[in-house]
């Protein structure tokens, strides 16, 4: 079996580790995304992952993961509370979908408490730092059996 | 006189027809312009039907229908509730604007509940399934005289 | 079969085309019924055209049409954003319903843009002028095949 | 080093597996007890497993922690929306904390989406079933290094 | 010293000066370059003039003038009310940034009265015309000596 | 004494019992009237049971037990959450006023939560079913003694 | 010239000077028409008192005074706070319309506050008595000249 | 059949009849009991009557009481307010829930208008005295048959 | 008997008839006082006419009136709406307060639909133009009998 | 006479002087107490000084101050803020009641700015550290003479 | 060393004992002016006692106490609620800063509930009658040592 | 041409570079009048530099501004967020009208993110320092031409 996995990254994901570590840490994304290659492996998982700035491009991703995916981790950013087209695009989906936030959301602004997302997803992890992508791995793999 | 219409649909609206049927009903994108432009040609109306899961590429295709266009048929889905982008474009055409919507949104989440783009629109039309693009047609041609 | 519908007027549209124009346009009551009267025989359908300042009377009226009628299209007007008995006889009746307002309500005061009766109605049209009244009727044509 | 981990659940989660599968899923407390202590066991981690249906020893537990643990897994359940005084007692606590929810909240009542415990969290874990613990338990071991 | 400033433009800003000039002003967009290009001069700055529709642009486009950029003079037009990705792009921006409106906001609708730029930017100029944009880069150059 | 009991019933309730029965049970308002009548025996209550779909009428019927009644035992449906005529009815009113819901209107939509007969009524008893009738009767009858 | 004025009274008002008299005052409704009369004589005006409990007639009430008077004095009670129906029929009246409110109503409860017919009136006077009524007819004069 | 009922009270009940009298009445909780085993005998139910201040104790008391009784009659008092886990309890419960209050709720404070427990209660019983306890017992006397 | 009422008028008053005729006519403040002069005396009233921007001064002039003034006549036109200073100097005032506002500031912006001087006053009078000061004045002679 | 009082001190207070010394001062509760009994001697009180951490156990103490106390100074802590329980068992006491906060609530989270006991307090310090109870311990002595 | 206190009055506060006895007590301000001049020889403090019904005199005020005083005592009655003048100059006063109420605000309307003063004060108390006055100035000795 | 133009200061800006430098700089208001005097002869302006706590004073200049000024210049400070007043002599104003804040005032409390005074302005400058006073007189200048 395939046990195929989309990781989607949304805006300013792609400047992780430059600014802002006591938000989100010193590991740049491409860190991050060694980590969950190596944790896949171990997983039986065999992972895509990605990054746009472009919610329009996000959406299609999610469209094109119907199908050919188990599961997408998704860390939506600042999509998180705006977009309701990737709700959408999700709510299209068949596969598990676990949310993750680096940081704790709802210690920051009022604004970010709320997530179109999460109306969604079938697991929410925030605030554990990158390591969440590796938690949402092993939630997947757990779900897989 | 040339009659020309703008059909736009907004994000997701390209998966119509595969997905969550009991909301969307069973015909495909495909399957609503064809009855498009059946009517249209009995309406003597000559259309463009585009879909985009892209808000900025909406945004480009309604400056662009200023002058080419007597009226434009949305259906802004997703972005119905989050666009003002939209809603400022249409503000710039001076068409007619109906604005459809598949499903009746006011029976769904509370947040489907608003629409920009309503501040706008001279008509609305909801919950009329995919038969609502033939209404706004309809209404479009009787604008028209 | 007999394919009857009811068409209910909510408070003050019996001053239709007197008043108001720039909002509701120049055509008398009388007219739309004409107009209706004029497309149903063309859809083979069979109307009743009525009017009431009465709350009371409308709901009496919509459980009258039970078992008679196969849909109700009904302009409730002012009992539109405060009658939440309208709502329940619409609950109770079991045909389609296409709800009728002849301006765009979201474009006027805020207490307009609530809607008890979308809550029930299966398909909304509005701020198409009194030609919303021969969509609705078109649309119940479509959904009786 | 010692590296214990206190593990608090909250009200009725006594009662887990024996009711709303559907929600809560068919494990029982000691299911998830028992997975507990195994994992900790693999990460080196010494556990303390305990229920209560009672604020005040909920709160009462967390401040015994101070100094003898080095981090939290706390199940809120129902006083995750109602007490400030658990958000107190955390306050005053220095050691990790993350905050398990087995179904995700932000699915359910609009009351169930606000958490004072998140105030204080270092991370949330929610929708991941029983298999949140663990994760938890994954995350206090990451940080510990 | 370079002394590089960016000026961007959000969504249907490239219709400047062609409709709504009550609001807007008949200057058009590229009038407005070339007065910011004069004054720019005069103040010894250079500057990179730009719009875009797209709100995945812009932030590409707000993360690619770090390092190379001492100030961005912002008009986020319609993302002004809706976009967290630009403000998290902005986040990560170390130099002066000045939004701007040509109109004052906080004479129109009510959902334009909120910002999320605001919560960034070192200064706001609203309703000052296409003359903001002056103003704007001549604080710029006050704030750089 | 007469001990004479009005017992009110809103908008709709004429069609109890054959609609909805998932939430208002399978008894017609007749079974409901022959059901108090039996009780009124004997508890020596005698009763004078109504239903109207007119708010007017409901307000002209409240006035006119003034004197002549010990006891209104009011059922007001969709009147409950929108007439303020019918409360100020009610505050002339010098007997008991028991408000029956045959639902438990907290479980149903947000807009039935609020009555304003609540704040007249003495007692108010709700999703008892039709049985709330009868509980209304003894409690008036508690009252009188 | 005719000088006719429409005095009407919303719900509940037939009761004047029976009840809550620390409210309302001892006057009955037929001595506050008394002392109209007498005024109206005295500013030669003509005038036509009416009561109704019933939303609907208060509303034909209005929409037949439509060219026939020159102004409309009305304390629509309970209606006040829930009649669009009212408001609408007002809108399309022409004349002077003085709304007259015994009690002053932004001293009892929140929800008496707020007045759909205010805004349509020309003239709001509250918390006057019944002398309330003989203000608005000196005003309806004084704007007649 | 056994016919088990538990009748739970909440805090401060347990000096009912000696404090505030014009609210709650003079009878005192053992009168309450004695006039509830009483009506129980006559309807054929048993009866265990408890009150407890304590939130933890309600919960665990409503744990105990599944699978061994048919109902459960409730007066949370002031946690109808502000418990969750009362509620979460009451959801695991399979039996009928009667929620009691000795006053009016609707009548006193705003936030005492609100209750969690109706969300799951099947009957409601407001503002009868302790009457409303022999109310309710004959509510569940009627469900059982 | 002295009868003395005081007659204050807020800030900016004294520009009335100067600016913005469409919302307060043509009269100037000294037109209106003499007005109110030639009724007083028709109505044996003395009155004592002031104007002042400072909110400070209206509340000294309000606390002198205790003791010598039968009434005032209060417009306290801005501070209507943000004043608790003059609430509480009324509030301590035991004489008629009629509170007049020449325009229907419920037609206007949301922010003047809201006065605290209502909270105390005896009769509101809004909308009648500058002859609401003289039916404030007629409304004080009535009461003083 | 006994001039009893009542020093009650809600959950987390034990750990006063203990941790978040910026916001709660150095002091530990003992300490209070040992003040507390000084000024009390001084003052000719006798007093009687408790800390729980459960919101049962406070209610108990409060209902046992009945009768035995002549006030009770009260530092609610946490449950300040969501305990109606307390609130109702201050509500049947009879005595002063003076409710304490250490650190200046209204300057801390919005969650914290409201006190459900404030609604029953008769005095009310905040922010005035530990010495706040020796304040309301004068404050006491003062009421009592 | 000086240790000089400036005592402020807000608003109506001059009446202090001649209205409203029930809410405010019988004392003058005079009399609560000896007190505090016979408790601060007491403690060693020297007081400087004012009271305005100007808004700019109190800041004013204030503004001057900088550098000159050691603590500032106000009870700023109605500009309590609206004030943010005097916020900000106390925001720009080093000192310590006690506010007093009389009355216990939060028992009153709910827009005496909000402070805009408490978001500086370092201390608040309310409800202690004229006695608070001395307990503040108890409070800033303390602080002074 | 005259072209005089009217700064006008609210309260507490006289002690402006005094204190909070890090909200408000380090220039004293005398620093900032120096600029504008200097600026303002560069423009050929000719400026009126005044400040006051007092807003019925701020009223009464603005007053005064009426047909001897070109535009007026103000930081309203606190008056912004609390005085109707000063919008109401504004509104009878007819020059320009630039309202500045040296701070970003949508960056600080939220109270602080509406202003009255925006509801007029022609143009609005925050954050831009002191230096924003010289920003207003430009725009004046510019508007002027």
């Amino acid at each position: 079996m395939s046990r195929n996995i989309l990781i989607l990254n949304g805006p300013n994901l792609n400047l992780l580790g430059t600014r802002e570590p006591d938000i989100y840490g010193a590991q740049t994304l491409r860190d991050v995304e060694n980590a969950c290659v190596g944790l896949a492996r171990e997983l039986s998982l065999s992972i895509d992952f990605r990054q746009s700035n472009d919610e329009g491009e996000l959406v299609t991703w999610i469209q094109q993961a119907r199908g050919h995916t188990d599961g997408i981790v998704i860390n939506p950013a600042a999509y998180t509370h705006t977009s309701v087209a990737i709700l959408d695009a999700l709510n299209m989906y068949d596969g598990t979908v676990i949310e993750v936030h680096i940081s704790n959301i709802h210690k920051r602004e009022e604004f970010r408490h709320h997530s179109y997302v999460s109306g969604r997803a079938d697991g929410v992890i925030a605030g554990c730092g990158t390591n969440g992508y590796l938690l949402a791995l092993r939630q997947i793999a757990h779900r897989l059996g």
